[in-house]
């Protein structure tokens, strides 16, 4: 199928390769007249961006999207709005052997299989975390507009290296440059990933979402239900391998009691004592917040010798991966999970 | 949106309400002349449909499809293929109390949020669990097509009450009445149930599907990749509050040394020496066994007093909730995860 | 692809053949709460109906609907509305010569090329025109949803055997038994069609539709505009082979200051003068009736000999058609003809 | 909805206004390898350039595409194709006088309605024929790829200002500077375009697109049938008011034993001895040529005086359109059809 996001309103197209003259996407379904504020699109498109801490790859991008339409007068105006981001800093001559040594735990061999040659493997090509900056661009517009609503969405670094962040959420959280809600904690994790890197190698974690402000009602049933919705966009992140709302895997090992989220009376709502459910019940929401959590598998670039086979002569080598990589994408990931989700929550906003 | 499934070629439109006239699918895109095993079908169903054994709900249910058009002389004809299960055993009197007094846990408060008190609420209505039923119906047809070109799904209960399974996967465990494969490790999950039940409470669990023998190289980067499709399927099964493939969230605690599969070469093919990638890359299959597991919340119906609001007086109410309920949808939800699994596969295949 | 139509709100699956247990339909999208007046559709349905005029095949089906979900004390319930008609008065055996010789101008031989022989080719199987009855239920409540909101849909024959009815249209004239304005092109009309079936021939026609009282403003530019939809629907209905908007064919021999509709003020309102645009204009709807015109090919099936060639023994060979037919299907497809515009249009004013 | 066309196998994404930044298309769903010639493409774009006769408008535009992504080496590489053509030659001041004051025929006073004020109204915006030069760039890489196969998109002008062009189509007339069949009728359509322009007028025409060497049996019954799909493609292109196919309004007034096209045995392969089915029957090609005509209306821009009224004050006006525009974009509009039609066989072909 295609790298189309077909929502309810909705429909994001994302393009281009890692190497290529451009990355970008198109954003359809939006009402005409709302503003874009492309300031603060900056500052959020610069969480993700490479090159600006010790902890991701050298590799540095100015990510400045440039608008080709869609906009008018920094409103939309109802036609398609497509913003690219220019590749400037190409160094396509590291990926090439990768064709035929394929990296563990990359798409190099799955890509091979499936476009028998013809892929642009540099880079990662089409499957590179490059293009979750055209992600944040639709999800950076999104954000301004649902947080003219009083929507908020905010996402945290809930583990690293198996290091919890077990403090309790709170949405400034989101806006530190290592947004774990302890800093100890923060520290720990920090010097996880410093420990990794010296060591050639690389770290995962998990990224918290919560969104609140989320009106109840939205969603429905079945194969479009809220949570159907933000999952097949969270594995649009490359790394991703696992999604839970609420308390998901630990809901399993709950009772029925325990799990259930009484309700109650608040300010005259109704609301739920608990949110074991992380908003959301039938696949519609409950107008609690929505919060889900999603695995970010260790980046699969590391230094460290690996065991691959050549493609070619169909024999064992040895694989020894250079290059820029970060040892952990969990901090530059969370504006990305914020993007995601914010495309998730505007679409069923739209819809009504 | 719509209770459809709108996959590469596959389209699977899910109709019914739990106590309407029937529940039904319509399943479109198999190719012409694929043949259906009515009895393999129906033993198929058997291991879903309710009150068959001490554990589950006592309402029984024939769930006996009608084939109302899409095959001739047994076989699909190339026209849409519909079939429904007339619902006989209907109470309906059992649930208007819910629409005033939500189940905690339940969709019965998400649903008057977003039907405006038109929904029909008799039996969960169109969020019941049978729906499951004609979801089996598309993936027990499904899982026939698979198993002709060598695919097998196969599904089995990994935790219930928080007891894991840790026994390696066979597949014949799929076929057990209770399909655990440690049958001691089976017993004392059985025993939490009874426990629960007989204290009016309810437990959930972890089921895990191995998908074996599917060809590498289906699938796609972005939103349309392996992880995306099964998990917006998976979500669709009432209960299920997280998903994760291969290692899943323990990979988030692992280096990438540890996590990355690494390629050798077996009896002339390229594999991987593990599996932590549950056989998916970059949204695309290696070859290797698609592995997932889902997180199963207890069942929300529960015996005990529990906390609700009268959405009439907006003031709080106890809620006895009486009728009759599975403890643990656990075991009877193991078909329904092979049958979302068929789907997203089979449409992989014949998306090509 | 499939028999499923996907509109910006609306999902409708039309499944059944006409010589299998039911046709049916499943439509999605409708508001929750929304009245059904079963006895209001059924009058709309019997224009349809097979078997009620001296001018129409003698089959006679009941065509009423079974409602097996979907609604709940008259009203929809959110849920997905599936509803069948079964088919009771099947002669199979009529049609099993068609596999080796296929009809002229039927989808005989082009069913035997999509699906190598696994058609159901009894009655035409999904091909039928018998599968209009379910299009017919889905108009049929839309219409009514349509005409609560002051849209009305109605449709006339505009030419039967190149004889035209040009009076100007009158939405009364949907309600006739023979919906032609003059009664006398009415009765040249009909003098044709029995003309034609005491010669064993059958004649086509031209049906218009206008849908007055649309609010301007609704539709889209490029592939999802009001033409776009409308067309996409009308090409469902079997023998239709062109449909035009406004002045259509005729407007490309006008000149831009004859079709061009000058804008004025009625009322108020903004209107144009004249409306050669058939109330769209780049894909949105003006304000005006949405008028267009379909083209519906002779009835394929004739008693005169026709040359067709043996699949099997690939030697020509000479056909007779027997069986029963509709010498001129334009009378009964006027009712189909409203409800294709009565889905687009609801699509159109649901999505907003 | 949006401006995606969503095939069965086939994405494209068109964006851009007429005067922004630039205009563009992203196309997915193409095997990876495919080569891609851009000196035949270009070739292709130039039929369809406004400024290159005295019969069109003289702004002139490169319209030479850059390709962002989606090729590697020359060939696609199986991930999104994106492409752009800057806008340079832009006079966004003729247009400013439309957003109060709509051109009859044109889209300003709909868009008005539909974007309340915030379209792009500087040159029609997203509405503007410009629209078409993306279609022609995915078009004109489908035609290759169809070429290639020996399934040719040849269309021609067969009529303008009522000006028939009754000659036998053949494939080479599409080449010609100004295709119509007979030089002699060409000569006097081109009179009659001189004509209108020098009155401050514009015509309208016919186009006629033939598809040879399509296999048989693609396509499908209902909604998705080939004639479906080239209609919803069609009315995409601006100014087209109607298609028919094979002999289409014409088959109304005809009698079913002259429209049923008899099947013969030609070269050991069914064929049928007329074509007014145009290759089509029950939605599903014969593998006889599709044969189908779009009217196009004459150019809304004209420079005699119109009525209008202003939206400010709701008071009559009468408006002089001044600026660049086509007399009759007719010539320029046949390899926009045969674009149209190359993305819908395309899709047809991959789908398979």
């Amino acid at each position: 199928m295609s790298s189309i996001y077909h929502g309810a309103v909705l429909r994001l197209s994302v393009f281009g390769q890692s190497h290529a003259e451009a990355v970008g996407m198109t954003l359809e379904g939006l009402p005409a007249g709302l503003p874009v504020d492309l300031d603060a699109l900056q500052s959020f498109l610069n969480r993700r961006a490479p090159g600006r801490s010790d902890l991701s790859t050298s590799r540095r991008e100015e990510d400045s999207p440039e608008f080709l339409c869609g906009l008018k007068d920094g409103k939309t105006c109802g036609a398609p709005l497509t913003a690219i981001i220019r590749n400037r800093n190409t160094r396509g001559g590291d990926y090439e052997q990768f064709q035929n040594l394929p990296r563990p735990g990359h798409a190099d061999y799955t890509a091979q299989l499936r476009y028998g040659g013809f892929q642009d493997f540099a880079g990662g090509g089409h499957f590179s975390g490059r293009l979750t900056a055209p992600l944040c661009i639709a999800g950076g517009i999104l954000l301004q507009m649902l947080e003219a609503q009083g929507i908020r969405v905010k996402a945290r670094i809930r583990a690293i290296a198996g290091i919890e962040d077990d403090a309790a959420f709170t949405e400034s959280v989101a806006e530190k440059d290592f947004p774990a809600v302890s800093d100890t904690v923060g520290e720990r994790m920090k010097a996880a990933i410093r420990s990794a890197r010296s060591e050639g190698d690389s770290v995962g974690g998990v990224i918290e979402c919560v969104v609140s402000g989320v009106p109840g009602g939205l969603g429905s049933p079945m194969f479009d239900g809220v949570e159907n919705r933000i999952a097949q966009l969270a594995f649009a992140v490359p790394a991703v391998k696992g999604i839970e709302f609420g308390s998901g895997f630990q809901s399993a090992g709950m009772r029925g009691s325990e799990n259930n989220d009484p309700y109650a009376i608040e300010d005259g709502h109704v609301v739920t004592c608990t949110n074991h459910a992380g908003g959301v019940l039938g696949g519609i929401t409950t107008g609690m917040p929505v919060v889900f959590r999603v695995a970010v598998k260790p980046t699969p670039s590391i230094a460290a010798p690996q065991q691959t086979v050549n493609l070619d002569t169909m024999q064992p080598e040895t694989l020894c991966v250079t290059g820029r990589h970060d040892p952990c994408i969990v901090p530059r990931a969370v504006p990305v999970v914020e993007a995601v989700a914010a495309i998730a929550v505007a679409d069923l906003i739209l819809e009504g």
